[in-house]
C-alpha cells in the first residue's frame, strides 16, 4: 500500500515524490511551513493529494497555534488558509479543500474546539478521497474490456491521492477483477512523473506495462495498439473542459482521430462549477530549468526562451466520459444532474 | 557556418553532436572504423548527413587501403561498404550514397584510379547534398508567409546535412529574405535534438526560437500559435509516406485537427522509390536507458519494460507539401513526374 501522506496525531509523515523511485524517503514535520514548500515544489502532487496535504497542513498551523483567543486563533489560521491558496494555481481540489476548512474555522467558538474540529475535517478530507477513490475504481473499471491495452499519461495513482488513485486506480480494479491490462505509460516532460511515479506503481501493483516517450504514443495508436486512453484532472470546468498535465489534450485529439475512447478519471472535488468553460482555469508555468536542465544537466544553449505550461485544456467534446464517485458521466456535462 | 563534416585531403574532421550545445569538439580520423562508430553512435546523424559521412568513410577506406591488386581492392571497398550499411537501418541516404560508391568501385580499373573516383565521388555526395538544401530553402520559402510561426521537431538543420538543412534551411532561407520568423522548437525525446542542436543553430543563425516540451505542441496549436509545421525526413516511399524523427506522425495528426499545414523538406536521396508505401520502411529501435537514463541519472525504476522507436511513420495524405531540389511536390505524390 503506497501512503503518499500520514497524520501522525500531531504532525505528519509524507514521501518525498521528487526523490521516487530511486529513493523511498520520507519527511515527517509538524511544521505548516514545510507542507507548503512541499506542494510547491512538488513532493506532494496529484491534484487530490494537494487537497488532502493543504488539509493537514492548515490542521498542523491549528494544532501548533500559540493564539489564546478565538479570534486571534481565526486570523491567524484565515491567513495561513490564504498562504496555502497560493501554493498552486490550477488543482480546484486545494481551494475547494481549503474552503472547506474555512468554514470549520469560522465557525469555531474556542481555540480547542477550532483545533479538534480542523484536525476531523482534515482527516474526512483524506478518508473521503479514498473513498471517492475506490467508487471511482468500481465505475471505470466497467469501462474496461476484459483484454486491454491503456494508455496514461502523467501520474493519476495513489501518489496523486488520499486513496488508490484515479486513473491508475481504475486500472488497479480491473487487474483486481482479473481483467488482462497492459498499460502504456507515457513519461511526461517536463518532470517525468509518469516514468518515475506511475511504472513504480504498476510495479508494485504487478500489472504490466511499457514506458514510452511522448513522442511515441501517436506511433501506437496508428498501430491500433491503444484499446483507451485514461487520465486525471486537476481542475474540470462546469461544462466538462478539463485541465490535466500538459499533453493530455495531445492524446485527446489522438484519440479522437484514432476513434478511441478517451476518459478522464476524477473525484468531484476536481469539478469548479463556477468556472464555465476551460477558458476559465488558470494555468501554472513552469521554470526553464526544468526543461533545460532536466535533472541536474544542461541539454540546451544558454540563455534560451523556454515556454513550459504545466497544464493544458481538454474540451469536454473530445472526452468520451468523466469517471467520478458518482458513476460516468457523459457529454454534454452537467455534473449537477447526471450520473 | 556550421560545418559537421570536413574532407581533409587523406582524412576527415568532424563534429562530436553528442557533445553539443555545451561542447564544441571535434575529431580529426583517417580510420574509417571511427566513422562508421560514429554514425551508429549518432555524433554523426541526421539522414543527409549519414549519407555524406558513410562516403567519406569509404573514401578513407580506399585512401588507406593496403591492397596491391585492383580485384583485392574492390572485394576490399564491397565488404567495408556492406560494414557501412549496417550503421543505421532508416535513412536511405546512407543506402543511396553507398550504392553510388558501390557503382564507382566496380567500374574501376586500378587501385589508383579506384582511390581517386571514391573520393571524387564522395566530395561530389557532400557538395551535391549542400546544393540541394540550397534549392530545398528556396523553394520552400516561397511556402513561408511574411510573418510566420513556424514548428519543427528534432534537427534538420546544417547539423544534419552537408549544407544548409532541409526544414531548418528553409527557416533560414526566409528568414534571410526578410520574413518575420518565429520558429518553437521540440525539444524531441528521448535524445534531445531539437533542445540540443536546433536551438544551437537558430541562436547562432540570430532567428527568433522557443523551447518546449514535446508535450507543449498540441496546446499551442489550440490556441491558434502555429502557423505551418516544417520537419525533415529519414526516408520517403514512393507514395509519399515519409518515416522522420518519433513523434512526427503526432504532429501530422495535431496539424491535420488544426487546419494547419506540415511540410516535409528532404532532398531526393530521401526518396526511396523501391518501396510502395510507409509500411516497408524499417524502423530502428533505439536503447531503453536514452528513455531510463536520458540525463545520465537514473529517472525510471529498475527492470521496466521500455519502448522507444526511433521515427514513427507519416502517411502521405497528412503531409501539406514535400519540398525537394526539384520544387513543391504536392498530394498524390508522384516523385517521377511532379515539380
Amino acid at each position: 500500500m503506497i501512503t503518499p501522506i500520514e497524520w501522525l496525531g500531531t504532525g505528519v509523515r509524507f514521501l518525498d515524490q521528487t526523490k521516487l523511485p530511486l529513493e523511498v524517503s520520507t519527511i515527517d514535520t509538524d511544521d505548516f511551513h514545510v507542507v507548503a514548500e512541499a506542494i510547491r515544489s512538488l513532493k506532494l502532487r496529484g491534484a487530490p493529494l494537494i487537497g488532502v496535504a493543504a488539509a493537514y497542513g492548515v490542521a498542523l498551523a491549528a494544532v501548533t497555534s500559540k493564539t489564546s483567543t478565538i479570534s486571534e486563533c481565526k486570523k491567524e489560521l484565515s491567513s495561513i488558509i490564504d498562504y496555502f491558496a497560493e501554493t498552486r494555481p490550477t488543482a480546484v481540489n486545494l481551494f475547494w479543500s481549503l474552503n472547506r476548512l474555512k468554514s470549520i474555522v469560522q465557525s469555531s467558538s474556542s481555540v480547542e474546539k477550532l483545533r479538534s474540529a480542523v484536525v476531523a475535517e482534515a482527516i474526512a478530507i483524506h478518508r473521503e478521497d479514498a473513498e471517492m477513490c475506490e467508487k471511482i475504481g468500481k465505475h471505470g473499471a466497467t469501462l474496461i474490456p476484459s483484454t486491454a491495452t491503456i494508455l496514461t499519461h502523467c501520474n493519476a495513482g495513489a501518489l496523486a491521492t488520499g486513496g488508490r488513485g484515479t486513473a491508475v486506480g481504475v486500472i488497479t480494479t480491473a487487474h483486481e477483477m482479473g481483467k488482462k491490462i497492459h498499460v502504456f505509460v507515457d513519461e511526461t516532460r517536463p518532470l517525468l512523473q509518469g516514468a518515475r511515479l506511475t511504472t513504480w506503481e504498476l510495479q508494485q501493483a504487478g500489472i504490466r506495462h511499457t514506458l514510452i516517450t511522448d513522442n511515441t504514443a501517436a506511433f501506437l495508436f496508428q498501430q491500433h495498439k491503444i484499446d483507451l486512453v485514461i487520465v486525471g484532472a486537476d481542475r474540470i470546468a462546469a461544462n466538462g473542459d478539463a485541465a490535466n498535465k500538459i499533453g493530455t489534450y495531445n492524446l485527446a485529439v489522438l484519440a479522437h482521430y484514432h476513434n478511441t475512447p478517451l476518459y478522464v478519471a476524477a473525484p468531484s472535488s476536481t469539478i469548479d462549477q463556477t468556472i464555465p468553460s476551460g477558458s476559465g482555469i488558470p494555468i501554472e508555468e513552469r521554470h526553464a530549468k526544468e526543461v533545460t536542465e532536466g535533472f541536474g544537466i544542461r541539454t540546451a544553449p544558454a540563455g534560451i526562451k523556454v515556454y513550459s505550461p504545466a497544464f493544458d485544456i481538454t474540451p469536454a467534446i473530445l472526452i468520451s466520459g468523466i469517471i467520478t464517485e458518482k458513476g460516468i458521466h457523459r457529454f454534454p456535462y452537467n455534473f449537477q444532474t447526471t450520473a
